[in-house]
């Protein structure tokens, strides 16, 4: 893998010689070889981008970036998981005296009611230890929640304050053995005693058990336990009741009984557990009664009719936990990248452009394509997370709180977590790769912070779940959409073949006319780079796709039940497709938006670039279908791959600051290749050949030599030759 | 998520019912569901299957295995690093007495000479915990290997016995903090000294501190120290010498230094750390001189003149890290699969096709393509790595050893390595997310496996630096093929247009004619599985490829090295895309030759599925290119994803018995999820739901109650309407 010496300076044992000062020829082969534009690094506007990655709660997130400076607060290895989990609850009481976990219950009980705040100091946890920062979610996220979110004001003043100052620590017991992504299916009964104006909680079977719940094998007094009401021998559906748990000793009530989750592929400061009842009985008004209430006869009442949209309710007001996942994701991702790609602008690795000195990892095309290709879609993944904590706040402070606001909120958070907690593991994994070795070590963080991102994406709706909750919703805002159209309209569109209608409706006539002219390298750019068009090929893809599953199960809507069952299912991965596209789309509308607002041309284009670079990566990893629907002509596809190697090459002076501008600072890193100490390392080798150069005793290369002997006979044949002439 | 009932079983709490005995509709909608063909499961030649998926050292596999079923060589989780580090050692010294570790070495030395043998049995040390073997393979593998190939008769009579019985652990000191992938560039220096018949091995500086070495930072008594040897002032490269690390009592020799790498991702059962020489004294006798002998006067010979040749001659006798991780990491994508394949047998989750029932997990469309896509895979991977394996040992045997075949070997293992670990890695994790939170739990494995394999991809070479290597050598192949063709064919074939003498080369004129009468699905499938039209696809692919780069790098070919170097980058990311595509010809090519053997009609047929599968897959994740460049139409492209979902809805009813093949006990899965409880509980909860519905106290559904008080009404109003009339 090295290169084959063929220059004129000596080279120093192993090739490696001192960095000489830098000569024209090679600043200019470096330049060459790194693709560097002629517009030059620096001179963006670091503050300005700073506030947009930061968004509305920017004040906030400083100050739990502050929090998470506390080393009592930072993750340690090789302990076991009996100390990490002491460690994590004593940092959950440093969280309550710092009183960074009640922005978001009432400020009669000493809150805030800060939504958005309180998410946007959660986020910060995850540079600290994630197990800090999800065990605090299932105290003040979860548990907490749940009584602020499902109970009333007698709950709140009842119960919220211990919750609060952690002297209740609480488990959310919803989860059973047997039933994960399907709540309404759990097994566990909660079945009213008028007898004794008490409930009768209980779980029927062990595939009821409740499972994996944070606090349940150790710490937990308490739980808010999902179960199925039962009531005058009426099944109300699920609902929610705050059950004790432990005594003061720590020791289970009667009833009450559990295992240990034991050792997880993370987060093990969390001690999860699994929680069983047994006729466990509490008072009637433990019923978290905001959408269900039961009076002392066993009457139940509900200011929802409907049980299907009053369970939907009740969950619904749980979704900050996937707000929260989706600003950790894009947050764990920022971290990587400073990481790696302050280390790819230290280490340097082979000689390429001359013997003189090696390559700098980033000015590799590959390392850039690994790492700057990521650094956009944090970017984007930033911003739609910072879009979805507005809409969460909107709602949830009353600003804006309709039905139809929940239910997009519902939609955003189940396209936005699965994208940004997945790429969240995928740049963990990218980043730790890209620093070879010392990816790998403890002390540079990166796998110790995948493991624990890991459930991330399984947990508080499994991905995959979630983005068929998309989909669905996509197809159901399809069909009213088709109201305008015959069918004969959409089933040609859905042939791949866009009709009038169509092409006019999505921006898809200025697409379509610019394929006409597809032809040299310059325009085909020019079209890519066209907002317009980003767009347009953004949202015709999802709509498209959403119409060609809903042409396919329109022939079964009147069928029975298993049919149409069957026919979804046939269409189950390209429906779950579209939605991962609906995704795309979020994101690469939330970084447009976020380039209004920049007002230095300079940064506003760097930025432009970075976008350009989100948009047509999405593309690109999805090229044969714009081929094969007629979207991009082969033509100029085929430029596409050298125009993302270019953007890339242009952003990658401006690399640095595109992460620095994520504002971590070291303490928030503690990662031992941001510290400087590999360029030192590096200085101190380059001083040793430089010393070694200059004196007596330097080695020669036996290669050199090779070539002297080479040189010698060469030029005795010439004196023989010339001789025998 | 949960579906509305429409229909007349009452449903219990939650929905969820007994499985009635399976009526005719049931059975049919559930077929329908998981669009289960024509052919049933079953009767498949498991053990040829097996037989194949062992390959040739199937008995030494099988041995293996039963050495892994010892509960001595499990995995423990939750220990300290220090706990692990002392238990990894400890089993190193069972497997001593076991005699499991002696089979490379020579058969003088109580060995067998059988390098194929060998590594079948390394591998399956992956099951039982991945730091034992990879401490396996540092003591034996790369410590006791380089003594072995590098050194000569007397190091191997006077060293090997105590590496072989463990006497002197070893470490294996080639990497340091400045230099990993190119190794001809380390520091560390080991200069003759003539007047005392000594080399003196040196650190000079921090950056050439040798870095990440297994058994350096406890355990290790010596090393195979590689440095600059330096002799009557001249440098003849990097040569490897044996170095004595630690006394008896386990402290430094008088020079050596060194620090614990402490806490890494995973592999916590090794204790890796930093060394560093301060003029340390070995005798001359301590180089290991195979490839370069130092005379007592300091004379240097080698019976290879090139120094670069000499180079990656001696590294390129330490490929079998590569063959190693090769199989070992198809035998970790085994292992997940049947672990998630097993359980998503079991697991239901979602009624769907009726209210009576759950759906099985494996039924779904997404978890067919989640998994037995990977299966497919995995297949590849097993039959590719199998290839690896059989053409090491043809080499090291001695049974076919010529330059060539050094050179092949390399290439074949710089392709191979690559794809198996990091497919290991992706398998792992969409094992782990396919069994959502009982996936993350260390009582199922997946996420331990993943982390201590996460190293595989970096170290034994960086997957991208093996790909790069892959890629050099795809150049240089295609210019040798150049020879006969005019550089106007090249050009105007790499411009994405096949010209006939390509098309007739590549047997691309069957796929370009193919292309002609696309039009039918049937057509299109038909063609799709052609095992021709896959080859010349995937061929076609990698040509094309490299003569794009060729054809860029061409015009620089003369210029100075700088300008060659920049144009190299600017095509780095599309030679390393060629040569993944490569390494998947490979593996398709494998696969098709494995296929040859099976007797058995349906296991053929069945398998030929599987191997589709595996090259559609592989198509469709770069099927712009395909359409772009003119290989496959848009038409035809378009029908791909509904077959490729047809061919995983067909080997759906086959994916138990094509994961039981790999035939791994549970001792080697040691996963709760396989151990059947799942069913168990399941079986539980329906006969539960069974008696409740039996009895008379079975609650009703509020759902139920709506729609009977609805229909009341509706009778009324119908009795109402008769009234009135």
């Amino acid at each position: 893998m090295t290169t084959t010496s063929d220059s004129s300076v000596t080279p120093l044992p192993g090739g490696t010689v001192p960095p000489t000062p830098t000569s024209v020829d090679t600043a200019e082969a470096q330049a060459a070889f790194s693709a560097i534009s002629p517009a030059e690094p620096g001179g963006l506007d670091l503050r300005a981008v700073q506030e947009l990655l930061l968004g509305r709660w920017s004040a906030e997130r400083r100050e739990g970036r502050e929090n998470a400076k506390n080393p009592d607060l930072h993750k340690l290895d090789n302990i076991t998981m009996e100390e990490h989990r002491e460690r994590v609850l004593q940092q959950l009481r440093i969280l309550v005296d710092a009183g960074a976990v009640q922005k978001a219950f009432p400020t009669s009980l000493g809150g805030a009611d800060n939504h958005g705040g309180n998410i946007a100091l959660f986020t910060e946890l995850v540079s600290a230890d994630p197990s800090l920062q999800i065990k605090a979610g299932v105290q003040w996220g979860l548990f907490g929640s749940a009584i602020l979110h499902l109970g009333t004001q007698s709950h709140h003043e009842r119960l919220l304050p211990d919750v609060m100052s952690l002297d209740v620590p609480g488990a959310f017991a919803m989860t059973e053995i047997g039933h994960g992504s399907d709540v309404a299916s759990i097994g566990t009964t909660a079945t009213y005693l008028p007898e004794t104006d008490e409930f009768e909680i209980h779980t029927p079977f062990k595939a009821a058990w409740k499972e994996y719940l944070g606090n349940a094998a150790l710490h937990g007094k308490a739980a808010t336990v999902f179960a199925q009401l039962i009531t005058n021998g009426v099944n109300h559906g699920v609902h929610c009741f705050y059950v004790p748990l432990r005594d003061e000793a720590g020791d289970f009530l009667p009833g009450v009984g559990g295992e240990d989750d034991g050792y997880k592929g993370g987060l093990n400061g969390i001690d999860n557990g699994r929680l069983h009842f047994d006729h466990v009985r509490v008072p009637r008004t433990n019923l978290l009664d905001r959408y269900g209430h039961v009076d002392e006869n066993g009457g139940y009442t509900s200011d929802i009719a409907s049980p299907g949209r009053r369970f939907f309710t009740m969950i619904g007001t749980l979704v900050q936990g996937r707000v929260s996942l989706s600003m950790s994701g894009a947050a764990a991702s920022a971290l990587a990248l400073t990481g790696a790609i302050t280390y790819g602008n230290q280490r340097r690795q082979f000689n390429a452009t001359s013997d003189v000195r090696e390559e700098v990892l980033m000015d590799y095309q590959l390392h850039q394509r690994r790492l700057i290709d990521r650094l956009a879609r944090t970017y984007a993944d930033t911003f739609a997370a910072n879009e979805l904590l507005e809409k969460f706040h909107s709602i949830f402070s009353g600003e804006s709180d309709t039905d139809e606001d929940r239910q997009e909120l519902e939609t955003l958070a189940a396209a936005i977590k699965p994208l940004t907690t997945w790429n969240a593991l995928d740049t963990l994994q990218e980043a730790r790769e890209a620093c070879g070795g010392a990816g790998y070590m403890a002390k540079n963080r990166f796998a110790s912070l995948r493991q624990d991102l890991d459930i991330y994406v399984t947990f508080e709706g499994d991905n995959n779940v979630l983005l068929q909750l998309v989909g669905k919703r996509l197809l159901s805002d399809y069909s009213k959409d088709l109201t305008n159209l015959s069918i004969g309209a959409l089933s040609r569109y859905v042939r791949g073949q866009a009709t009038e209608a169509m092409v006019n409706r999505s921006g898809l006539r200025r697409v379509a006319q610019a394929v006409q002219d597809a032809g040299s390298e310059r325009k085909s750019a020019s079209w890519f780079k066209d907002p317009e068009v980003q767009r347009a090929l953004l949202e015709d893809r999802v709509r498209t796709k959403t119409g060609a599953v809903a042409q396919a199960l329109m022939p079964v809507a009147k069928k029975p039940q298993a049919e149409q069952a069957a026919t979804f299912n046939q269409n189950q991965a390209d429906l779950i497709d579209a939605a991962r596209n609906h995704g795309e789309l979020l994101e690469w509308e939330a970084f447009t938006r976020a380039l209004d607002s920049i007002e230095d041309d300079h940064t506003q284009q760097v930025m432009t670039w970075l976008r350009n670079l989100f948009a047509l990566r999405v593309i690109e990893d999805d090229l044969g279908w714009f081929i094969q629907s007629g979207r991009i002509s082969a033509q100029r596809a085929r430029t596409l791959r050298g125009y993302i190697n270019r953007l890339a090459a242009r952003l990658r002076p401006h690399a640095q600051d595109l992460v620095d501008a994520f504002g971590y600072e070291q303490e928030h890193l503690r990662m031992d290749i941001t510290t400087g100490a590999e360029a030192e390392r590096q200085d101190e080798a380059a001083e040793y050949y430089r010393k070694l150069r200059a004196s007596a005793d330097a080695p020669i290369h036996e290669k050199v030599l090779h070539q002297r002997e080479k040189n010698a006979a060469k030029a005795a044949r010439a004196r023989g030759g010339k001789a025998g002439r």
